[in-house]
């Protein structure tokens, strides 16, 4: 694929995205009131059952299959020492993915969620498992405080895997309900970079300590993304640029993901800090694509919340998760379920006020 | 069953409750720091796998059986137009239970958990329902704000009826984890009195508006929590004469439920507001069954989080429910079990290092 194709499949996705189907949303919040409850007494989950009609455009909307995508890619930005975990560890985990050992694999597994794990960037080189899905565009990206982590062609052939690998993933299993999480070690300063342009606030303010570093390097976090903004020049109405300059291929295919996942009508579940940013890249080239997003989690990087205010979405679960994976997606799927099994499995008031008084 | 015999069974039942395992507990949590993730990383699921391990003494505890205990009584207060339903659908709740059209038979169902209704009190008469576990004590509470909601003989017949019921679901379905929820209309007046004497609060400040009253109702409420405390003069240091005096049927049953569980071996899943109340004074009587409660979330109601301090037990959602009947607690269950699995099914990073050196 060329990467004026690749822009060509991304706007064609953007254009796809059809907006909520509001009568639908009106019945099924209808049906809501009506059910054997007092209204609005099942709160959120309520919510996310009318949600899902007016993505289904149905007021039975279905939960059979769901998926759990996982996109890696590494960091040059790691050369800095902003992770507390050597750069191989996204290989060790990659590896751990299809091995069904990780944290994402039992939760996954739990939730009734398919993985797949796809390779778009990974640096170290390693024992590609079978099960893997391999769509590398670079290993890695270049280190973001004196380079820019891709070319902008890279960036778009990020992105266009991304709505590839998840198109299929969700033409082979009819998924309705759409995890996105990733592996990349040093991801979270390309995360909070993203999040500083996108949502317009100081980096100091966004930046914490990923999986395991200390006050003193987040500081240095803080100054690395300072600098890496100062010499890059992103401008958040150019997206691609954006990704180009400071982003992460990992994070460019969530962004891309994200959008073929509500273009092919499922619902995008949005997991932690870094999927966030994959969210705010979408949400900057497609802001309809908020529609169909849940925020799982709210995730213990401080971020986060900045994420959610600018996406207008409030966190379903706060769990004090800060693993990445997709596993805060993972734990939002029964809530989704059980949202829409309101619509399918109750009865009304109305229903059973006639049984009580007809006891045959 | 006399009075005395029931003041017995729960002597016995409080004194067969043990304290958490602390060295399996101390083994578990090492456990989880050697799983690959970063330690805490997934924060409050690692405390659910933990403390589970504590309760059931092993590094890999299991959660097969899950258990949906649902306690119905009426409330004679509901003659001062305490709610917005009338007395009578309680008794429609509880067939609706027993049909499976309910809020919790979906929720429940999606957690696996198994569904037992017991009738420890309900005022109104119906035809009982095949599947229902009838224990009723007395039919429905006294009007609190004028007389007492019940004798101390029936307050300690009902927490028997709680114990009895829980020990006999226990020990039919193996159950490891055991939400406690309710139905009856008018019991968050009830449940609030008993949050304001246990915790010495002022009712103004744990009383809202149930499942659907309104502001000057809620005052009206305020007024008639207050009339009946000073009335009967409940003291925090005698629980049972709390239950007695503005308790409920099934509050009072869902304490004995509470009490059994935790002597049983499980995890007590504390639902709502109601459920709290339930949980307040089963606290009173034996401290340490908080070891063993896990808060599912935190209701919609302003007393809750009264109740949560008073416990000390943080929730573990909030999803804005004002339901009852154990929905919230039901929400939990896949919290508590992907807790669980996490100790059971993930690797560590040790092996996964090996393996990468080694792809044989």
């Amino acid at each position: 694929m060329t990467s004026s194709q690749a822009e060509q499949l991304i706007n064609d996705t953007i254009n796809s995205i059809k907006p909520l189907d509001g009568s639908t949303m009106e019945a099924a919040s209808k049906r809501m009131d009506a059910l054997l409850k007092p209204p609005g007494s099942l709160g959120r989950l309520e919510e996310m059952g009318i949600k899902l009609a007016g993505i289904q455009g149905t007021e039975r909307p279905k939960t059979d299959a769901k998926l759990s995508l996982i996109y890696a890619g590494d960091h040059g930005v790691t050369a800095e020492g902003v992770s507390a975990s050597p750069p191989f560890v996204s290989a060790v985990m990659v590896k751990a993915f299809c091995a069904g050992k990780a944290g994402i694999n039992v939760l996954a597994g739990k939730a009734g969620a398919e993985i797949k794990v796809i390779d778009v960037g990974l640096a170290t080189p390693y024992e590609e498992p079978s099960k893997l899905i391999v769509r590398r565009i670079r290993k890695g990206t270049g280190n973001i405080r004196v380079e820019e982590a891709m070319t902008r062609e890279e960036a778009y052939l990020a992105v266009a895997a991304g709505i590839q690998t998840a198109g299929e993933a969700i033409a082979e299993t009819g998924a309705s309900i759409v995890g996105i999480g990733e592996m990349g070690i040093g991801n979270t300063t390309s995360a909070a970079a993203l999040t500083a342009v996108f949502t317009g606030r100081d980096p100091a303010t966004v930046t914490g300590g990923g999986t395991g570093v200390g006050d003193a390097s987040v500081k240095r976090k803080i100054k690395i993304i300072k600098e890496a903004i100062k010499l890059h020049h992103p401008d958040s109405i150019d997206p691609i640029g954006v990704i180009s300059k400071i982003g992460g291929l990992e994070i460019a295919a969530m962004c891309g993901a994200m959008l073929a996942a509500a273009a092919g009508g499922a619902l995008v579940l949005i997991d932690g800090f870094i999927s966030g940013a994959g969210a705010l890249c979408a949400f900057a080239m497609a802001p309809i694509v908020r529609e169909r997003m849940v925020l799982s989690h709210l995730s213990a990087e401080p971020g986060h919340r900045a994420m959610a205010a600018k996406l207008e979405l409030k966190p379903l679960l706060d769990l004090g998760f800060r693993l990445g994976e997709g596993t805060g997606a993972a734990m939002a799927i029964p809530l989704i379920e059980a949202g829409a099994a309101l619509l399918s499995s109750m009865g009304t008031l109305e229903e059973e006020l006639v049984k009580l008084q007809d006891p045959s």
